[in-house]
């Protein structure tokens, strides 16, 4: 390969981890170096030739997959088409709702074709280009509510260090927008995205999550109020898992979208929009991967089963003919399975490379399994082991994904609660941040405040208020010492 | 709305035309015009403030996402794995296949961002990014055939006018990328692909094409051969549907994809790539609509059914009543049917706004129907009404849905045949193509050749060579009178 650029020389290096079989760091040892490793080593992602952007290989495709499949499903019920907006916004778009400009101006990319004298940035959200649409296609009360996704790219230029899947210039998304009559009606679908949200991450990704709204500080730029989902990695960061900013009249005004109500005076419409994205495939192995490899929750899971046959010379037609029976009655029920026949490779070196990419089941076969009519499975998540009758593969298999997704949630949550302590003074404040801990305290609010706690911690800040216990911890800032306004989660975040 | 730059202006004005109701010009009369009308009064696309972008509304995503997923059923299986590569590619990659390098140097889009010193492409195609990594990702004849697709965005800078669906800047399509172990296989899927390309714009969007090689001139930049689908619409002008380029071992030697052979010997890969885009719903409003607007065949069609109640104050609750029933019962068999129940429109008004948005079936249900037990049924395609009992309904509908779609492509096939002429003089050359037609003649293959007919004919060129009927019409070049080499079919094109 001529490598006659410096971009592919990094890219190169930077990839070349993989050439070694199997994770050489553990992920207590150096969870920046772990994560790096099993995405590159199982083939989910890699670095690609321009810095900061990734190639998302067919395994983490395949998972993303899921997530759209499951989120269509959602759409559909809930009455949101599918649109697609462009990719190029007029620079002069951006400056119409002077927060949501402030907020994006540093990472935006420019193209270099010019249109009419004005720059033309890539996406890097596409509030300001959907809504000028809306603009003219908003007339009537009857126009409402509108409702619409998209699954798109989009792109921020990061300059800080990349890290598949959580730091990329360019990643893969759905945005929805919606445009309502009332701000009532605005509020109470902004909640139903953020529950829905908390839905899918814990239910399909096993992943838990607290679900709340952001401070001042941490709120979308241009938004009135975001409420998002926090999940709790290993290490103690947080990190943010999906938001829903109810943007009020905010982008209504800048882009002038009124509606004729049946009052037949004109209003302005109330806007929400959301988003999840690729970062959700960096929870996933981040949170439940361990020193084998990825480990992925069954419902997610693009290959559910492998079935490595253990082969001696005189047994081998025995064993793979019944191997193929049992592929075969597994896919026969839906259960994407697959028989790893290959006859280069060794059962054992089979097994990590299986582990290695997440497969929740391991069936082994040998010759006297065939025998006895049965078949050992191995579960990914734990590595426990336990023999199976033929006749009741299928129902055990079946059962076994659910106590898989059950124990994997299980097992998350606990840490989390691990994780998160009440905290009354700044004593125990520090305390908790410096273990990597959450501290669950009162806040006076404001932004200032959460900059010099963000300072003195070299970086924590609040999560999200929690908007379910409202009684306060303690009445006074646990930083200023001023009025507490609510109860939040400080830790610090990716 | 404050229109404060010249995009918007534009924008609006070219956007403008959906504010009068039904089209303001037939198919015959201006079939530019007629073409664009439909396209912003269905409510499929319209233009985008960035000139030469579209937004794809719901209608038109809905249809686009029906074509997805029927190819990715085939994509699975024909083990096919979907996978993403980045949007930015750095300049250096499209130098090193040269024909490539040259085809797409004029319309590519550039970021201003640069890394590296090294200028940043916005993807056109992405070949040059996604082989970059197969000279990574294979070793061994093991790791062959790998076979991915990605369903992305593409940009190319266009600077003629723009076409909603068939000549904007940034579209949306898959393009798949296929590495094989030799020559054979390749074709041979190279070809499989176009085949199945037949079949998806024949049976699912009701368009029959003729199916071929291009000729020199007319070849993808960097393949050895390229098959193409060429639709014919009815002002004449071909419209390529799909490509499957065999790209023989040109890109494996520039970017040295290289695997070792069973024979322990190193070899280059054997290459394909393939796609169809969001211009397929351009053919699709071209061939198939009419005066009253978009006509959807019955397999992608959104919606399938719209019912509309006749009501009159009296009757109103039994005939909304029984309309429910109808809209349920139609939705229990999946059928995709919407019960437009609005009081502040007429029945007509209704019927021409479904008819505009191409829904392949209308019930039209009054007082006198619910008496009857009966319900009127108008096919889109062709006016046609019949009454049908209640009991019957989806029997009937499911039956009908056949034959629309069936006379829709017999309709489409009639209309190719009557412009295809079998040419073997210059004169009755000139006269087909004046008159809009096809002619199919034999030819000497040479791009100097074809270039002289572009001029001669004011832009006529060759859709493809027919690979079917290999005996010639006539001996010699229908231009240059030398040996001719294959029959091909000339026509103006889209």
């Amino acid at each position: 390969m001529t490598t006659n650029n410096k971009q592919k020389e990094n890219n190169s290096t930077q990839n070349s981890k993989q050439n070694t079989l199997g994770l050489t760091v553990t992920k207590h040892q150096d969870i920046a170096e772990w994560y790096s490793q099993i995405i590159l080593k199982s083939e989910m992602a890699e670095y690609a030739p321009v810095k900061g952007c990734m190639i998302i290989r067919p395994l983490g495709y395949a998972v993303w997959q899921s997530v759209q499949d499951y989120f269509n499903k959602w759409l559909k019920e809930n009455k949101v088409s599918n649109a697609y907006f462009p990719l190029f916004i007029p620079e002069s778009f951006f400056k119409k709702e002077a927060a949501h400009a402030q907020g994006f101006k540093p990472e935006v990319a420019w193209i270099a074709n010019k249109y009419e004298g004005e720059r033309i940035a890539v996406r890097p959200t596409s509030e300001t280009i959907i809504y000028d649409a809306y603009s003219r296609w908003i007339r009537s009360y009857r126009d409402l509510p509108l409702r619409l996704n998209q699954w798109c790219n989009v792109v921020r230029w990061e300059t800080e260090a990349t890290k598949l899947f959580l730091r990329t210039r360019e990643f893969l998304w759905q945005e929805g927008h919606c445009a309502y009559a009332t701000h009532d009606e605005c509020e109470e679908e902004t909640k139903k995205v953020i529950n829905f949200y908390k839905k899918l991450v814990e239910e399909l990704l096993a992943i838990p999550v607290l679900l709340g709204e952001k401070t001042e500080a941490e709120r979308f730029a241009g938004a009135i109020k975001t409420y998002t989902i926090e999940a709790f990695m290993p290490d103690g960061k947080a990190l943010q898992c999906g938001t829903s900013h109810n943007l009020g009249e905010n982008f209504s005004k800048a882009f002038n979208i009124i509606y004729k109500g049946e009052d037949e005076t004109d209003h302005y419409v109330w806007q929400n929009s959301w988003g999840v994205s690729t970062r959700l495939l960096g929870a996933i192995v981040l949170l439940h991967g361990d020193d084998k490899g990825l480990v992925l929750p069954p419902r997610i899971a693009p290959l559910k089963v492998v079935i490595v046959p253990i082969l001696f010379d005189k047994s081998k037609e025995t064993v793979l003919k019944k191997a193929r029976e049992l592929e075969e009655k597994l896919q026969r029920k839906g259960i994407e399975t697959k028989l790893d026949a290959r006859e280069e490779y060794s059962p054992g070196f089979k097994f990590n490379e299986w582990e290695l990419k997440g497969v929740p089941v391991r069936l082994e076969l040998g010759p006297k399994d065939v025998e006895k009519e049965q078949v050992v499975i191995v579960r990914r998540d734990t590595g426990e082991k336990c023999f199976v009758k033929f006749d009741d593969i299928t129902k055990t298999i079946t059962t076994l994904f659910d106590d898989i997704q059950t124990q994997m949630f299980t097992k998350a949550k606990k840490l989390l609660e691990s994780k998160l302590f009440i905290v009354k003074d700044s004593e125990k404040f520090k305390e908790v941040i410096e273990a990597r801990g959450i501290a669950k305290t009162s806040f006076c609010g404001k932004p200032s405040c959460e900059q010099v706690i963000k300072d003195k911690t070299a970086g924590a800040s609040t999560r999200c208020i929690d908007i379910h216990e409202k009684k306060l911890i303690i009445q006074h800032c646990i930083n200023c010492g001023e009025k507490a306004k609510y109860n939040v989660y400080f830790s610090k975040s990716y």
